[in-house]
């Protein structure tokens, strides 16, 4: 998994029946420290995750492993709302204060 | 998934008989605000995608998930056609606006 | 799926059994434009690609989902070889005239 | 399979349900030479690991095949400890020396 | 498929059960050229493949299909063991004359 902060939202009228429903965020994927690595990612959303929230995310095969994404074209979902990240015994990012 | 711009296709006579009839749409990879990422991806059309349209796509076995992909060597495909891409608030891209 | 050209092979007499008989491609990555992008693959040739062929390759569990690739410890598979790249209105490749 | 450390931990309350009771660790990820290479991974720990053990982890599908993180959406797992890690005729890592 | 050169190995007495006697490799990825191109990968034997060898490696799912792989979380396999390179009518890499 990454580590990724939801910054936005697409919307497709337009698209394959089975997604019909489903959530699709924005994540600008995350260093280790918690900074913008670069990156971005459109991931289901699969745990009622909202902006501004860090996410990890599951690319790949792993991401139809949840009950919305299941047999779907979708390899990218978010599967936690990260609480606290703590790395070298320092919290690089705590919800409660800096969410 | 990530975003993409259909700006070209790919016509392929000698294929793996599963594929016939597939439409092979090349994609410019886009960053999150909607600028061509430098990359890029050919990817089977599922939705009916034009020319210029922002599309998501999904790589890997995630792309097999749809009825014209199923069980074929196709690694990657168009699931939805973007209709607004909205990132910190701000409306990056809006197909009625800029498609 | 990436754009490569066939520029050479692998000969390996010892390997996993169920790989007898495949023919191992050396493919340049190409890039939207038809230049050689730098990287390379292995792939195993599901079409009768020749040296020198412009293809289409699929990569991951979609490399196996052809009959000769089915169910092998194989990665990489030529799943067409194309006749025209057609990239921002201009014909990037055609195998009549640049093949 | 790639070689990582264990530097730290991800604590998240709210997630996919299937995910209940699991350990993310963060993994920096190391160059063959046993030193960090710049990446990270979040990996679920299969195997008992510590903080600052070198570690193999595994990604994708390959991630699902422990019994922990079986039809989970988890696409890294942490499958082994490192004892040694010999590369090129000399002892790059020795957990009992280096640990 | 990926070029690699075998260079180390990884001793683990802790690991996933079902990874029990398998060989860990390290491998040192080359370029098409048979140089070595900067990256490594720890690869499970399947062949036989001794110190210093030429090998083709295959990752994600595709690295489960062989005997010793099957449904172990192992992501990497070395399956061939490279007898000759061609590339552009040269011969990059000769087993009998550089192994």
């Amino acid at each position: 998994m990454l580590l990724g902060r939801v910054v936005g939202t697409v919307v497709a009228s337009r698209k394959e029946p089975s997604l019909e429903g489903l959530k699709f965020l924005v994540l600008r994927q995350l260093d280790v420290d918690g900074k913008p690595s670069g990156g971005y990612r459109v991931a289901v959303d699969a745990v009622g995750a909202g902006m501004g929230d860090v996410v990890l995310f599951a690319t790949g095969s792993s991401a139809r492993q949840t009950a919305v994404t299941d047999k779907r074209p979708c390899d990218g979902v978010i599967m936690a709302i990260v609480d606290t990240l703590e790395v070298d015994g320092a919290v690089a990012y705590d919800k409660a204060r800096d969410g």
